[in-house]
This record gives structure tokens, sequence and C-alpha cells, in this order.
């Protein structure tokens, strides 16, 4: 009981500490462990395996468009990343310079990839010619480095896995329509498989990504009311098209600039899964996203049966489910813990007793709902329950986050919301970048984004009082 | 015509010159595109989706295994890098050396990983405490980064994608079942997935790994009779363990040093396919790995009915097969070649007359045998001659590889051959690196590995005539 108690004790409360119950939850769950590679992060086998399935998902959807995948270099020499103006500003102050190959120095020192635009344009300039080359819809799943001084796991780090689209068009309008659209496919699959309810809208100039013409983003609330941006796709325009010379023959004989886009979702993303779902057992998984669905925890594992029923169970329950038995010699309050601390959906037990009366009990690890179920028909009630859990952790997830939405017609509304109450604030906004650095200065909340759904909360701007006709989110974010 | 001859010509054969035959195919299948980043290739969507392939299967068996997926971090910092004398003095002359982060050198400089033993040992031994945490068996899929200087796509390139698996067991024995396991998962996968047929043995220690107490490796014959190491799985012993500090507590309440593996297959395994199964017309993918089986070509496809009968078609198959049709508007004939430059094992030709006749040509890849088949069973034809055409690709690949192996009794006997009949050459030797050292210099042929089966093909070594019990494969090799 003393080692029970301690693994319960060992987590921080949210309300207490949010920070470091997030921490406590990454190191418990043992998704991360950290590493002595200052600023990177190494994702164990709970946390890789989360990721694996956000690829599988993703990928799948992707395809479904049309997408390909591809693998670029991981270096960029300095004279292709200088390439285009505003890109190379953005990122050049935080990439790591590989100066040295083997034992000699370089002659052209090579940055790692903090993401790929420039090769993915000096390798469309190669390959494309003709209107017939068009569209290239290419992706690749790999890590980018980001050279940042202060890191959290998932959230900020050196080192980070994700995906980048970078798809190529004859026209504008083809363009921005694939930028929406894989804008749609990220909030889709946040909402429908990880049960996180997303703002979709457009970034400010100011917030908008080194390069492009224009960026939207899909932005969650967490559980502590701060925003997180989770996924963003940037129409560049032909500003990278002029500027690496990606040119194409149209059916006139013409030559034109390719118009192109780019898109990223990254590992970031769990980040958002732990503080919107998690609660002070642990984290908590929804159904379609977790990599174990059901843990399986025999009572009186040493009672004649119970083992070789927990067996069978979970070998009848493989077809539709991923199931484990935890069988080890721990009692079963400890693998409560273990299988709360690490988020799985579900837990069957099953005792001496659930054998005689032919049952046994599903406990949802969300609500702590116990379900006794017949075993006769513990697929179809299995089921259900993950459908009903998936949708109510969805709804849990919107019901929270437009409990903390506000709204300010007036700066002083907008100061007293921000500072006291976490969440997203409302408020018009003039369309001057000074306006939002005065608001940045003043309260450190940020423009999250311009919302596609826009409302009509006031008729001046929460800033400068000037008339405004921009509804903006915004709020504090990580 | 003008141009489809082009397409046909533009490949070198492989008789005549088998290095540009490759180097061809590559390019023209659109496996690979040169990037400016010297030594680093582009994998192209043709390319990686074998990758994704191969990813697949292996992800798959080794989890079979009980392997679990992770994700290290991709730099390593020197004074990890030199723990283990062997190691560094194997791989520091071949990595690459981040200096500088952002604006700023660094303190201490991190290489990028050539592979991840020194990262997986650090982490283990914070991550292992007792016996209950043994085995562990990771594995991660990522790109590592070595320094060559002549480089060849995917067969020496400066950045590749692997998987390195890296187990860490409380025995010595059951690491060495775990390194033996792990080359038989690699070599079962060549061989029923790839057609591709293996020779396993063990490393002499001139080219075991660096660190490594045995290496065993898979080892292939190229068309051209060069040889081609396909994967290698390393047993450390506990050399590794004592250099990290991994220790366990034992059940007596011992301290023990754990011991342990590493495994990996790389994209190189890419070359094989293309080298073992290849002709003239481009790229021969075994059904089982290629990424489009089924190509169904319309012939005729203005006439009515023809287009819509192939999109049915399709449809039907894609139920099976990974299935496509193309209706571009080149001709029948540029079809057939661009399907036959990218391997794609099957292709159903239909056209008006078979529309009347209510049946399909099945045209397989490899032989060219075209099979006239009822559009009632093609599903089941189409198995079959995928079936067949799988099998007797490894067939042709075995009798390829034995009528190119040989054995020689003494040192002309060995000169002769290495000279004139590109292959291997079976040959005793009496295990002093001198002798193999000699061999190398004299005749450019290494030690492949001394295979499992072994032969008494002479008595005495076949370099320097001493009593020799050991039987060892060389060649020249990729």
């Amino acid at each position: 009981m003393a080692k029970e108690k301690k693994l319960v004790e060992a987590i921080t409360s949210m309300e207490e500490d949010f920070a470091q119950w997030y921490t406590d939850v990454v190191k418990k769950a043992e998704l991360i462990e950290y590493s002595n590679v200052k600023g990177c992060m190494i994702l164990r086998p709970n946390g890789y395996a989360i990721w694996e399935n956000i690829q599988k998902e993703l990928d799948r959807r992707f395809k479904e468009t049309g997408v390909e995948n591809v693998y670029m270099p991981l270096f960029i020499p300095e004279s292709l990343l200088q390439r285009e103006k505003d890109h190379v500003e953005g990122f050049a102050p935080e990439v790591a310079w590989v100066t040295h190959g083997g034992m000699e120095p370089l002659q052209e020192r090579l940055c790692v990839r903090p993401t790929s635009e420039t090769l993915f344009c000096d390798m469309y300039s190669n390959i494309i010619q003709s209107y017939r080359d068009l569209p290239k819809l290419y992706n690749q799943w790999c890590s980018v480095v980001r050279w940042e001084k202060t890191t959290r796991p998932f959230l900020r780090s050196m080192e980070f896995l994700w995906q980048e689209g970078h798809t190529a068009h004859a026209t504008e309008e083809e363009a921005e329509e694939r930028t929406i659209q894989m804008l749609n496919v990220y909030a889709d699959f946040c909402e429908q498989i990880l049960a996180i309810p997303m703002i979709k809208g457009k970034k400010t100039d100011k917030e908008k990504f080194a390069g492009a013409h224009s960026t939207y983003t899909i932005e969650a609330l967490m559980h502590d009311g701060k925003a997180l941006q989770s996924g963003t796709s940037h129409n560049f325009g032909d500003g990278f098209a002029h500027a690496f010379d990606i040119q194409y023959t149209d059916k006139d004989n013409k030559l034109q600039y390719v118009h192109q886009t780019s898109w990223g979702m990254s590992t970031r993303i769990i980040g958002a899964i732990i503080m919107v779902h998690g609660d002070d057992s642990g984290l908590v998984l929804p159904p379609r996203i977790a990599p174990v669905q059901v843990m399986i925890v025999p009572i009186a594992q040493h009672k004649e049966g119970v083992l070789n029923k927990a067996y069978e169970l979970r070998d009848r329950l493989a077809k539709s489910f991923s199931v484990k038995v935890d069988d080890s010699d721990k009692s079963p309050g400890w693998k409560f813990s273990e299988q709360e601390m690490r988020g799985i959906p579900t837990r069957i037990e099953i005792g001496p007793k659930d054998l005689e009366a032919n049952q046994a009990v599903i406990v949802r690890r969300d609500t702590r709902e116990k379900i006794v179920v017949s075993l006769d028909e513990i697929e179809t009630k299995l089921a259900q329950v993950q459908e009903t859990m998936q949708q109510e952790m969805l709804e849990r997830a919107r019901a929270h986050r437009d409990a903390h939405t506000y709204q300010a017609a007036n700066y002083e509304e907008f100061k007293e919301l921000i500072a006291n109450k976490p969440g997203f604030v409302k408020a018009m906004w003039c369309g001057d970048e000074a306006c939002e650095l005065k608001i940045k200065e003043e309260t450190t909340a940020t423009s999250r984004c311009m919302p596609f759904e826009q409302e009509h909360v006031a008729d001046t701007c929460v800033c400068c009082g000037k008339p405004a006709k921009t509804m903006v989110y915004w709020g504090k974010a990580y």
C-alpha cells in the first residue's frame, strides 16, 4: 500500500499548480524522458505510440486528398536558406549550424532544417516544367530543429517531430483552396479523433509564418484557460516561386510562376491532448487515439480460472480493440492507478465472482462509471462505452472552452478579463499592428486568430477605440 | 513515337554498364532526385512509397516479437560519443558537427547521430533499475548522418533512413538469442517480401561493428555479382553497460550489468531490390512490396465504355490490390514503358475487343507473359499471377546467386575466380586478420561472413595454407 500511495501522491493537483501537474503527468505516464542533450526529449513507448496513431490517421487523411510522401535532406546550405528574405529573417536566429564534416571544416555551413520550404522549392524548380507536372502535393514526416532557450515537453523543444506538407499549384485559387482544405483536415482530425474542438481562423500579419502571404490556424483552449496553436496552413502565393524561380509552361505555352502552400502539425498536439483531457489521476486518452484502448485487470488472479478467463477475453476483444491484460504481480489497486495514469480509456475488471455470474465490469477512465456487462455481449457494450466516452470528451472540452470564452467591448473590460478570467476573449480590432503590440505588452495576451465565424461584438477597436470590423480571439498562449 | 523511343533508349543496358544502368533506373523510375545538398538524396514518392511498405512490414514483425518504438534526440554531445572507446574510434571520423546554435557558439559541440548506441545507453542507465525493468526492446525509425566522400543513391549517402533497434537484457544468453532472432526477422522479410535470398552469418572481427562483441549479417548477391550487406545485428555483451554504467538489481538483490544488442536495416535495401530484380526496361518490384501492384491501361480509351470499364475494374480490384488506372492522354505504348520503368508488377490491358469478350489481359512485369482472363474471375487469376511472380522472382534470384557462387581450395584458384567470375567465393580461412588484409589488398575482395551453414571446402586457409576450420564467403561488395 505504501507504494500505491506514493504513485498517486506523486502527482501535483491541476488546480494547485497546472505547470507542475503537466510535467508530472508527462513523466509519470512515461511519455517522455529527459535526455542529456539539452532541450531534446526522448519519446518513450507510451508517448511515441500516441504519435504513431496520430501519424496513421493524418497520413490516411492526407493521402485521401491526393498527397504523396517524400523525404528531403536534413541539411540546408546557408545560401539556400537565404534565398527568400522574410523566411531567412524568421528562421536564421534559431537554427543549429553544422560547420564540420568528419575532421574537416565545411566550405559552406549547413543548417539543420527548422522547416523545409527552401528544400522543397529547390526541388520543385528542378522537377516542375509544364502544367502537366502540377499540382505537386508532397508531404514529409520528419524531425526539425529550432534553437529554443526554454523548453517544455511536447510544447517547445529544440527538436520535434512533425509533418510538413508542401504543395505547388498552377493558380492562386487552387493554392488558397488547398490551404483551407488542409486546415479543415487538421480541424476535423482534432475534433473526431482527439476530441478537441478547434477555432479556425486566419493569423494577423504579425503572427503569420515567415515568408507567407497568409497563415491559417486552428486554436484550442487548454484546461487552464491558455490557448494552444495546434496546426497551421500557409498560402505563399508566388513569393517563393519568384525567389526560387519555379516556373511552368501553361497550356498556351507561356511561362508562369507556381503558387505554393505549406502546412504542418507536430508532436505539440500531444501536449493539447494532455492539457485538454487530463485530470488529477493522470492522462485521459480519447478511445480513438489511445494506443491501448482496454486494460483487463484480473481480480484475485491467483484463483483458479481468473487469469485464463482474462486471456480468453483479451483474445476475443483483440479482434476489435487494442487490448492488454495486466497479469503482473502488482495489486489490483496499483494496476488501476497505473492504467489511470497512462490514460487508458477503459478498464475491464474480472474476478471469481464475475466468472460465476458470466460477467465483467467495464470502468470508464474519464467518469469512472462502472458498467456491469454480460460476457456474451461485451464486444457490443465495450464499443458503445468507448463511443459514448469519445463523444462526451469532445462535448466536455467544447463546454469548457465555451464557458471560458468571453467578450470585451472596451479596453477596461479586456484587461480585466485577461487578468482574471483565463480563456479566450473575443474583441474587435482595427487592423493596426500597433494595437496588437500594445495589447501584448500590457496584458501578455496575443491575437490567436481572426476566426472564420465572425461576430460583431462592438463597433470599435478594443484597444484604440477607432472603428473596427474584425473580431479577433485573444488569449494567453503556450 | 519519338518520345516513346526516347524513354526506352535513355536506359543504359545492364550488360554494357551496370553502374550507369543503376543510376538510370533510380532517376527514370523517379525513385530519387539529387539535391543541392552535397551527398544527400531526395526520396521521391515512388521511392519513399517502397520505404513506407518496408517500414510497415518490418515494424509489424518487430512488434510481434515485443519491440516498442521510441524516438531519441538527433544530436549526441561529444563527451557522450566518447564514452565507449572502440565506438568513438569507429564513428568520430565520419560525423557532422554542430558548433553553433542560433547566433552563439556552443560550449560543447554536438554530432548529428551516425547511430544511437550512446543515446540509448544513456537513457537505459536512467530507466533501468531492477530485473523487473528488463528486457527493454526499443527501436526507432529515423535518419542518420555519416560524412561519406563518395555517394551513390540508396547504397551510400551522407544521410539515410533506417531503423535501429537497441535492446537490454538480464543475461548474456538472452542478448545472443535476441541478436540471432532479429537477424532471422531480417532474412525472412527479405526472402518472403523482397524475394531476395540471404546468406546468414557472422562477421569476422575486422568487419564487425565498432564496439560490438559480435556482428551478424545477411548478405545478398546483386545481378552484377557484387555482394551487398543488407542488414546487421550486433551483440555488445556488457561492454557498453560498463562504459555507461547500466546496472540492475537482480532477484538476489545483487547489482549486475545488462547485456545489449542493436540491429539495423536501411534504405540501402532498396538498392538491393533494384540490383537483384531489375532489367533493361527498368525496375521490377516483387508484388508484396510494390506500392502500386496493378496498373490498368485502357486501350483505345476514347471508344465508348472503355474508360468506364477500366474504372469499374479498378474499384473491384481495389478491395484486394493496390491498383491505379493510367487514363492520361499518352499512348498505350508510352504507358507500358512507364509502368515497366517503375517496376509495377502487373499490368491489365483492356480495350473494346476485351469488353465484347468480357475479358482482360494480365501482363507480368518480369516475364512479360500475357494471360487472357475472364472478367468474372479476374480477382482470383490476378492473385495467382502475383503469387507465382513473387515465388519465381525469389527462385530466379536464388538460382542466379547459386550459379555465381564458387569455391576455391587455394590462393591461385581464389584470385582467378575473384578476377574473372563476379560472385561469391567460398573458401577456408585460418582466422588470422593478416590473411583477410592480404586478400583485400591483393584482390579487393572482402570477407562477407562466416555463414551459419558451414561447409568443409578444404583443409587449409585459402591464403596462408595453414590448417583452417572456418569457411568464409568472400566477394567484392557495395
